[in-house]
């Protein structure tokens, strides 16, 4: 694959990938991925990344049911970043929201709320 | 600014902000900022990053007039992201294009092809 070639990695081999639901444009997570994670993501069509805590490839959605399946794969001028556009089943986030970008910040930097939605309970998904 | 303690950075001491266009949603560029940058950003009302490659802060839009004023500040559930909404003036992309992800991978992973828009040339800006 020529696009592996154009990738830039980070020390530890990483590159980010932001998730985004193509339908409603909201972005969904952030997870890293090393050149054969990116691989596997395009072959497949499932978005797969390297758990950095867990040390393994790691499919979105395997234990969950929760997948994103790919629509469209970009990646930025410097090529030290990837955008993909997915099609979300149920929520993105472990805790239950639909996006893991769940708590807005106040302007003066000392206090969070929740905006996301909350959309599966995870003491049943996992 | 209690949500500087909220933040995980990397071994570099930085912490990936997403920047999304808050009109259209489209994802414009990502850049790293340390603590102080997030207190610059969050102060100020525009995006501050921390150059990696000058090492030194970068208020977006200094140079180009390509400003980047601040919307809403979200944080993700591992509190190692962050996601920006913001007013993009002209183009986030120093090679003149709107998004800098702005190249589209073909499903083999083998070609890719121009999917942005080209909003302002870089040699009259730069």
């Amino acid at each position: 694959m020529e696009i592996l070639n154009q990738l830039k990695t980070d020390q530890n081999g990483l590159i980010p990938a932001i998730i985004q639901d193509d339908e409603n444009k909201e972005v969904l997570m952030v997870g890293y991925m090393n050149r054969e994670a990116v691989r596997k993501t395009l072959e497949s069509g499932r978005v797969c990344f390297w758990s950095r805590s867990r040390q393994e490839y790691w499919i979105k959605g395997e234990t969950s049911g929760h997948t994103q399946t790919v629509r469209t794969v970009t990646f930025d001028c410097d090529g030290d970043a990837l955008l993909i556009k997915v099609e979300q089943k149920g929520g993105a986030c472990h805790t239950g929201y639909r996006s893991c970008f769940f708590r807005e910040v106040s302007p003066d930097g000392n206090s969070t709320h929740i905006v996301g939605d909350k959309v599966f309970d995870p003491d049943a998904v996992y």
